[in-house]
This record gives structure tokens, C-alpha cells and sequence, in this order.
């Protein structure tokens, strides 16, 4: 067998950190492996290897010296060198098994949506009305920079370095002063900052939560919240959002199942852009107390309104220390920062510090430094009047646009705020058959399906309004109407077609 | 009961988002709350309340009404408002009891060690030779400026944007390129950026164990992994260091108990600085395949080197995918990036994935494409040339401080890298004791017993030798001499008071 055919596809790199010998011997060891060379080959003499490869003596001793070492060939003496018969890594049944190795894992239909959803959807020609992204253009690149270039060398570099696990104790006091401004009476030391408020999610998930636990969530509600409390085991009781806040159900609940926890997106529901009225927030928070129920405040866009201001975050109405409030700053300025923020009892401040510290010591101190300057200096109040102007103007456009074409199609509740519209198909056509057509015509969307935690109605969808221009709205729409109309065709051929179908018994 | 005494302390803020009618109430709830304005307390009237605090007459009215719907304060006509007798917040059993409501955490005498270990020791005079920290003052920050300014404004913002929760994909081309120069044979494909290799752990750790699985561990090893371990309540089987790896204990262990991991730092051991050497090397990887155990390998230091270079990672040896590798530049460049890098089995990447996008969706991009051009570029092995030349000086100059000085109290290996040296006490000292007259000396260190899984020898310490330049070094031995002398000196002292104490029966 001459085996120089395979051994002319290694590439030896002699830049390389890993000496000669050892390319030579892992590129024969990966071929004796994968069995290209089967048990008993006989390999070249040493001199052919060197002459082959253009390697020294002593390299190829060195090379076949290793191979036997690993037990993969044998010398016979005055014969050569040979694959081994027995070796122990011929055996597959000597290789991890990886995949069976894991902690099971909650399998879903949805499990991977989230992960796709984060995935950047700007490489094809495709618009993506699916992802919740702040418009890229829109983030402050030159502020960062200019930041960047004037306090760097100012600042302290043991700031770099390893910090509390709490945060970066300046962001920490200006984001506890931002919250005082919004009505929430914080402290520095009550206030947490995390790796993004997924991270404030999953923390506090943890920390309250044991397989088989209640948890109550909206329906709809955010999907990372679902996915975190699908992957610990609890159980979701649903509070269905028909336009306001169902009290009743919610008390039978608490006396029927103690649920752990409340998680509630109090204003700009994602998906659906509902906002609780002052009035509910206090009923809520009044029967949270009767009934000692944590409550969960996610409020990543109330920030982001487009009329009036919405009321006042429950946790600033909270006396009784009931609710968990975070937030983040990767929907107003860049979900890259990476960074978001907690604030509640201190007790629950300090454990979840303890947690974190497991899952990565601290948030990353750059973005907490640029951060604490961006807010200090003011940028990002300017940036939040500037954003809540275009994404106005987005909504408006999207809205009357979609009237313009879609009025038949479709219906919805303009959002007072937030990132997306909430639609419903009229006629029965499933979300996910429009989203089929939908990808053949280039736009994209989330169907309404994997915000609910039990199969339900599945003629929603959920369109982002916020990360493109108003053309590129328009067009979206455009192609969604073009979705529409082939659904409508094929339907009618199908229908015919069907007619003609003899069952098979 | 006059309470305007009570209501002076209360400060309004008429440029705060809440309005002021709700500052007042929350206000008055709080001290009913905490009882300092007790059941039955008449409120004063509403036009006191609006001269007390000079607001409208509708704003006191408002705030005694908000006050009511919480069924705080009662109005009897004709009498006043007074405090409710029965109110639901009065009673303390209504509060909600946040830390009895945690999932029970390990409690451990080194729970929060690590906590505070990563804590800034620059506050104050005290010389910290505890916390593995490089050196601020080598962070490159003029570099990070340049790159910052030269490349912002040719990047796309999206790359700024939600990101694959694997990585920036250009870093992860480099890494796995930079690791193919290092001899690991990988792709970028199989490379995940982490936030840090301490999320490393915390992945795989939550992946691939259950509590009561088995995990072997070096004795000592770091601290952090430990932590981990306990957390998910694995049982640790401890691999003594004796200078050598004792395989037979090894291969003992997979047999009895079947651990579904190795931990090892295998270059440069945190805090021992022993290396495996590339015969041990060998041997654990034919063990390891023989008996399908799965290696995590814990490389931090290995590129800070101060004399020969280091054997290849397990890693680069392994041909039959057994080891898991990760390391992290937060010892070679900065903690504050908060970025590291895993490479293994694709199922176990993917898997990986799966689980970072619950922790925090994915790491911080700045940091990742910040990383990405620095490595490109060629500074990162300028830097590590940099910082190997001046760590070397700085282990030699501590090297020669505590032979000078301490030379009849420790011994002590010289570590060949990495960034620690380990003390033994000679005398029966423990190093508890050691630490309490040291921080009064004003420097310190990590106890040895932290760095084990079951109480052990107490004679040992850590000292880092990076942290600081060489003076500092010196002037820290130089107080650890003085700690060593007042022990000696006490431990005379108490010797005798001891010799006068009469035992109590």
C-alpha cells in the first residue's frame, strides 16, 4: 500500500509552535484514527519520510518514536514500521460520547428560536422585521469614541481590572440616581448591574427557583423569559392579557398554586405593547402584599415612548419591597454593551451577587465605564429624546402602511411605545404558512407562537418596527401583502387539487 | 401627636418624574410602615400638609387619597385622616421574608472568598499581594485608544448589535487561529467566546454534572473551580501535588468511582506553579482515552513563561477529543475585557451555546472586537513578550526578597511561570495567624487552605508576584518579616501568661 497519497495532503508549518515531529505524527495518528490507514499498514522507512516531508533524520525518528509511544504502530526489527492491530484508539467504542454526556435538556419546538433570533440578520438581501435590534446606525459610535479618547487616560487602569461583582461602583451610583429621576427610591448598594437583563432574568431565576415551582407570566410574553423558566423545570400559570390586568384569575392563582414569582413587563409588553394603567399597578401591587407574591418587573422600554408617558414603574409604587425592577441599556443605546441593571431588597441584591460571581465574576468594566460617562454627561437623556422622535416616525409609517395594505389581512393595536406591532391574521391562516410565503418574498418576522407557553391561537405574528429606516418598512410591508396574495392563490389551487384526491383506505 | 417633626426629614424634589403628590404619600407610608407613625396617629389636616410642604391644596389632597386606595389611612368625616388600625402593611408578617425564600446555597467558611479576592484592593496603604491581578499599570489602554479611533468608524455598527451567542465571528477566527499556532489543532467553528474562562467552568460544570457526581480535582487548585463544584454539589476527589502526577491514584479513581471529570491546570498550577511534564502529559491522555474520562483543561498562564517554554497544552496531544480547553485574557491583557475562549467536540460547543444564551445571550462585543484587531495586529505577542521580560524580574526580585528575608520562616519552588509563589511555613504556624499580624504589618495574602477542598495543611500561603513593581515586592516581604517577628514575640509572651493560667473545671 503506498501510502504517500494520503500523507501529501499535510501540511507541515514550520512557523508553527508545534514542533515538526509532532505535525508529522498527529496528521498519522489522525489517519491511523479515522482508519484511512487500516490495521497493519505499513508505513514509509524513516528516510522516505524525511525525503517526503523535506524534514530531518531525527524528525522522522522523532515522529515514528511518538506514534509508538501513543501505542498506535509497532517496529518489528528489520521489517519496519506497522499500524498496530490492537491500538487502543481503533476502537470506537473508546471515544467520548459526547453528546450523550449532557444534563438533558429541555427540548421545545422553541428551544432555539431566541439563539436564531440574536443571530445578526443583516447578511442577505432578506428584511428582518424579527429581531428586537435597536437601529445600528443609531448607536453612539462617535460619542463612545470621542469619550474613549478623552477620559482614558484620566481614568484610573486598576478600574480594568477585577472589580466587585456588583458593578462598577460609579455606574452603580449613577444608575441609582437615574432611577431616583424615574421615580424608583434606590440606593447604589440595592443596585446590581448585570451582563444585560437576561442575565438579571436568569439570576433571579435561579436563585428563587426549583424544578416544579409556580411561576405566573403574561400570555403572551418575552421568550427568554420562557426559555429560563422551561430550562429550570417550572411550572408556567398564564394570565392571559386581554387588555387589562385579570385580578381575579391572578388572586386564584396565588391561594390555588403559592407561585414563586410574577414575571411582568409592565410597560410595552413585548410582544404585544400592552402598558398596565396606574390603577393596575396599584391593585397589583396591593394584592402582591396581601399575598407576599415577588413580583418581576422587566422594563427594558419604557423609556421608549411615543406619546404620553407611561405610569410610573410598579417598583416606584412598591412600599413593601415585592418587586424585582431591571432593565437594560441594549434597547435604548446597543445590546453590545452588554450591560443592564437590578435593583430590589438588599438580601436579593447579595445572593444574586454570589450567583453571578459564578457565572463571570463581574459585567464587563469597559462598558461600565463608557456607560457612567455617556449618562453622567447627559448623552443619554439626548439620545432617548432623539430615538422616541425616529422610532415615532417608524411606527407611524409602519402603521400606515400596513392599513394601506394589509387592512384586510390583518388587525392590531397601535403601541403606545416599545419596539413592535402585534398583528393578528384575519382570515384562518396559520402565522406560520404566512411566514413560509413571507421568506419566499424576502421579509421576516417572529410568529406569534413562541411567545405563548402553551400551544395557542396561532394567527399572530410580531413585527419590529424600531431597527429600519421607513423605505425599508414600506417595502416590508409591500412584500408581506405580496405573501398574502400567494397564500390566497395557492390556497385555490390547492382547494382544487384536494377536490380531486381519492382517498387511499 | 405632633408628626411634622416626622415629615421634616421628607425632602421633595420638584424636578423628579414623581409626582409630588406621590412623594408625600410614600413618604408618610414609609413611616407608617415602620411604625414611627403608629395605628390610630391623626394625620395633620390637608391645608397644614400643603403650608408644611408647600404645594397645592389638590396635591395634598391627592397624596392623602393615594393613601387611602392603600388602605393605609382612613378618613372618619368630620375628624381628620388617621392612621388605619388594620392595615395589611402594618403587619410585619405581610413582608416579604427575601432571604429565608433563596434556594439553599453551599455554605462554606470560603463562600465569599473569591468574592472579595476580586474586590479592588488599591483603597488603601495595604501592600495586596492576595489577588491574581496583572499589573494596571501594563493594561494597553493607549492601544485599545488607537484601535478604538482608527477602526470605529470603519466598522459596521450592526457588529455592535445582538450578536451569535458563539462569538464575534472574526475573533473567533483569530482564536482559533492563534490556538493553531500554539499547537491545538482547532476551528473557528469550535471555538466559543465566554466571558471569561471562569464561564467557562460554569458552562461546562452546569452541563455535564449533577449533584453527587464525582470530579477530580489537583490539590490545591484554584479557588474558583472549587466554588463551582460545591455550588453544584459534585464530590471532589482530590489528586495530590506532589510534584508529579500520580497517575495510580488516577486510574484508581476512574475504576472506584466513574468521575465525569478532570480539572486541571496543567501548565502552571493556580497557586502551586507546578507543570506537567510532557511525559505526564502523555500518560494522563492515554488514561483518559482508555477510560473516557473528559479533561477540562484550565490554561491561563501558560504564555507567561520566564524561561523555557512550556510543554504543549493536553490539548494539542489530544487526538481522541477527551480534552475540553479553555483560557481567557483576562492574566495576559486585562480582567475588565471579560473575555475568554473554549475549544472542544462540536456537540459540546453547540450544547455550550445553548446554555450562555440563558446566562447573558452573548459576551460583550466591544470587548470582542476590540480583542479581534489587537490580536490581529501582532500587539498581543508584543505584549506578552512585554510582560514576560517584566513578570520574570519581578518573580526573581521577590524570589531573592524572601530568601534574604524570610529565609528561616518559608520555603518555597520557584515557579517557572504563571503568576504565584507558594509558601510553606516551617515553623507550626498557620498561615490564619500569619495573615492576622500581616494585615496589621499592612500586607496580604491568600491563606493556602482556600485553595483546597478539605482541610489540610495550614502552613501554606500564596503570594503574587505581578501585581506590583519590584519595590512595592520588597517593602511586602519586608512587612511579612515584621509579622513573622511579632508572632515569635507574642507567641513568648502568651507562652508564658499561658504557663500562669489555671484551668477552670
Amino acid at each position: 500500500m503506498d501510502i504517500s497519497k494520503y500523507l501529501i495532503e499535510t501540511k507541515i508549518d514550520s512557523a508553527s509552535e508545534t514542533p515538526l515531529y509532532l505535525q508529522i505524527a498527529n496528521s498519522i495518528a489522525q489517519k491511523i484514527i479515522d482508519n484511512t490507514l487500516p490495521k497493519g499498514t505499513k508505513l514509509p522507512p524513516e528516510r522516505e519520510l524525511c525525503k517526503f516531508f523535506g524534514v530531518s533524520r531525527t524528525t522522522a525518528i522523532n515522529a515514528y518514536r511518538w506514534l509508538e509511544q501513543e501505542e498506535l504502530v509497532a517496529t518489528k526489527v528489520g521489517s519496519g514500521t506497522y499500524v498496530k492491530e490492537n491500538s487502543p484508539l481503533h476502537s470506537e467504542t473508546f471515544q467520548i460520547p459526547w453528546s450523550q454526556l449532557f444534563i438533558p435538556y429541555p427540548q421545545t419546538p422553541m428551544t432555539s428560536i431566541l439563539k436564531e433570533l440574536v443571530s445578526t440578520p443583516y447578511a442577505s438581501e432578506i428584511i428582518s422585521l424579527a429581531t428586537g435590534m435597536p437601529d445600528p446606525s443609531f448607536y453612539p459610535l462617535d460619542i463612545f469614541n470621542s469619550l474613549f479618547k478623552k477620559y482614558l487616560c484620566a481614568t484610573n487602569p486598576a478600574d480594568f481590572g477585577y472589580i466587585p461583582t456588583e458593578g462598577y461602583q460609579p455606574l452603580r451610583e449613577t444608575v441609582a440616581s437615574m432611577l431616583s429621576q424615574q421615580g424608583i427610591d434606590t440606593t447604589p448598594d440595592r443596585t446590581l448591574i448585570i451582563s444585560g437583563s437576561q442575565q438579571g432574568l436568569y439570576l433571579t431565576s435561579k436563585v428563587l427557583l426549583e424544578r416544579g415551582d409556580y411561576v405566573i407570566v403574561q400570555s403572551p410574553t418575552y421568550i427568554g423569559a420562557i426559555q429560563i423558566f422551561q430550562a429550570i423545570g417550572a411550572r408556567m400559570l398564564i394570565l392571559p392579557e386581554d387588555n387589562s390586568l385579570n385580578l381575579d384569575i391572578l388572586e386564584d392563582y396565588l391561594i390555588r398554586y403559592r407561585p414563586k414569582l410574577f414575571y411582568i413587563i409592565s410597560t410595552y409588553n413585548n410582544p404585544t405593547g400592552q402598558v398596565l394603567t396606574e390603577q393596575e399597578r396599584r391593585d397589583l401591587l396591593r394584592l402582591a402584599m396581601r399575598h407576599r407574591l415577588v413580583i418581576m418587573e422587566d422594563d427594558p422600554y419604557s423609556q421608549l415612548y411615543y406619546g404620553e408617558k407611561p405610569p410610573l414603574a410598579l417598583k416606584s409604587l412598591d412600599n413593601s419591597e415585592s418587586v424585582i425592577y431591571m432593565s437594560t441599556f441594549s434597547k435604548t443605546i446597543t445590546p453590545g454593551l452588554r450591560t443592564g441593571y437590578l435593583t430590589g431588597h438588599p438580601a436579593l441584591i447579595n445572593r444574586l451577587a454570589l450567583e453571578k460571581q459564578y457565572v463571570d465574576l463581574h459585567s464587563n468594566n469597559f462598558s461600565q465605564w463608557l456607560l457612567n460617562l455617556y449618562l453622567k454627561q447627559g448623552y443619554y437623556e439626548e439620545h432617548l429624546k432623539f430615538t422616541r422622535r425616529e422610532y415615532k416616525k417608524r411606527r407611524d409609517v409602519l402603521v400606515k402602511t400596513v392599513r394601506r395594505y394589509l387592512d384586510k389581512e390583518i388587525s392590531f393595536d397601535v403601541p403606545d411605545g416599545g419596539f413592535y406591532l402585534w398583528c393578528k391574521i384575519k382570515k384562518p391562516i396559520t402565522s406560520a404558512r404566512l411566514l413560509q410565503e413571507a421568506i419566499k418574498c424576502g421579509v421576516f418576522f417572529v410568529p406569534g407562537q413562541a411567545f405563548y407557553t402553551v400551544p395557542s391561537e396561532e394567527s399572530e405574528f410580531r413585527l419590529c418596527f424600531v431597527t429600519h429606516p421607513e423605505p425599508v418598512l414600506v417595502e416590508g410591508v409591500k412584500r408581506l401583502s405580496k405573501a398574502f396574495e400567494l397564500i390566497h392563490k395557492n390556497k385555490a389551487t390547492k382547494t382544487v387539487s384536494e377536490n380531486q384526491l381519492n382517498p387511499i383506505v
